[in-house]
């Protein structure tokens, strides 16, 4: 019963999921669905889940979608995850519940609308909407501020003060990594001000290699393509000449 | 070691935790944090939640706030809790982490813009966004849509098919309640098309009465308030004019 992940690699939460299973040796099959070909939205992806987004999962006759409950589901279903990725300790594992759910209305929502009205739009066919991405910077600046100043409080590397990293420090690291489709600029700019972030994304890397570099070699490969289409100031671009750029 | 909920009733969420802790027979001390008084953002609750949102607990020297992981919290911690509500049975409780995780970033995230942006921006100070509340309602009402075909699927009363009310069940309908404080035409125009998630709402209510109708009673009273302000149609309205009106 190999458990079987559809994910895409330019996608944030798909990628959480992949280095979880290869750092904790979990047997797997990927399944690639390619967003920028609306893959998603095919009617046999839609089987595995009716929400069309990537990842999912399929493991023996159990289906799940949504990559903080895949998350939970893999470290309590197979056999010798070590404990400090989801505590069985009721107040730890509170704490990093807690993390994750913040995740979803601040860090996530800030990031994702900031590039989905940036850099990524076309290419997913999006209309671009420039108060948005405004308004997306506004947030994921200030999640930052939060994750400096209350989530990195303590001695630890990790969130919460853990000396080793959670699905929580995946998740929202990973949500982070998505910053680098943007111009490097606009990236420092962005997480400059927040050095212990750096450091804690730097840790997370660290505590997942090779699989965190192996795993985010396309996102890095589709920044380069996406900047260099961007750079040449068309500002008539297509979501399919984007599209194009990035296969 | 008594159990503090920090909660403002306005909010779906904090309604959720009282909901739970009173069906469950939870003792606990309700200490009422009002929004509209910008009590959240007073130094004092911030010690309990730096975050300053409602709901937020305290139970002896653990703080912890976001309230679906409040809700895991108390169905661990407390003894007795019936299983339904969190179950134990790794499946079961993943497909629920599943709606939870969901919830976040469509129903929650539609109708709070919706909302905010109608009737109860004025009365937290916000400014009003036209589009936003359009977007809010084109969320909400696709969310209702996957609610009524896909997590509402089965033969049970509640989500996933089950015969007994879960925290999902819980957290989702008393965001749906939030509705109550819109005008009753376009409550009903957006619930209207969803025969399911109206007689699922109904159920919920009935599984959880009295302490359901009890917790409700300050928001059905806003309703009331806000509707009578609104329809005196003055558009220059201010903000603390709503928040007088609501205390």
């Amino acid at each position: 019963m190999t458990l079987q992940v559809y994910a895409d690699r330019h996608s944030q939460p798909s990628r959480a999921i992949l280095i979880f299973c290869k750092v904790n040796g979990i047997d797997f099959e990927e399944i690639r669905v390619e967003l920028f070909k609306r893959q998603h939205l095919n009617p046999e992806f839609k089987e595995i889940n009716p929400m069309g987004q990537v990842p999912a999962i399929v493991h023996g006759s159990f289906k799940l979608f949504e990559s903080h409950a895949i998350l939970r589901y893999l470290a309590c279903a197979f056999p010798g995850i070590a404990d400090h990725w989801y505590p069985s300790d009721l107040f730890k594992r509170a704490t990093i519940e807690s993390v994750l759910d913040w995740h979803h209305s601040n860090l996530r929502r800030g990031a994702v609308a900031l590039i989905q009205n940036t850099v990524l739009g076309p290419a997913l066919g999006l209309k671009m909407n420039q108060e948005a991405a405004v308004e997306g910077e506004k947030i994921l600046s200030a999640s930052l501020e939060k994750i400096e100043s209350f989530w990195l409080k303590g001695n630890g590397l990790f969130l919460l003060g853990s000396s080793e990293p959670s699905i929580a420090d995946l998740s929202l690291v990973c949500e982070l990594m998505q910053l680098e489709l943007m111009d490097e600029k606009i990236c420092n700019r962005i997480l400059g001000p927040h050095e212990k972030v750096q450091q804690w994304i730097e840790d997370t890397k660290r505590a997942t290699q090779p699989h965190f570099e192996e795993v985010h070699e396309l996102l890095i490969k589709a920044r380069a393509k996406l900047q260099k289409h961007l750079s040449l100031g068309d500002e008539n671009e297509t979501g399919s000449s984007t599209k194009t750029a990035l296969h």
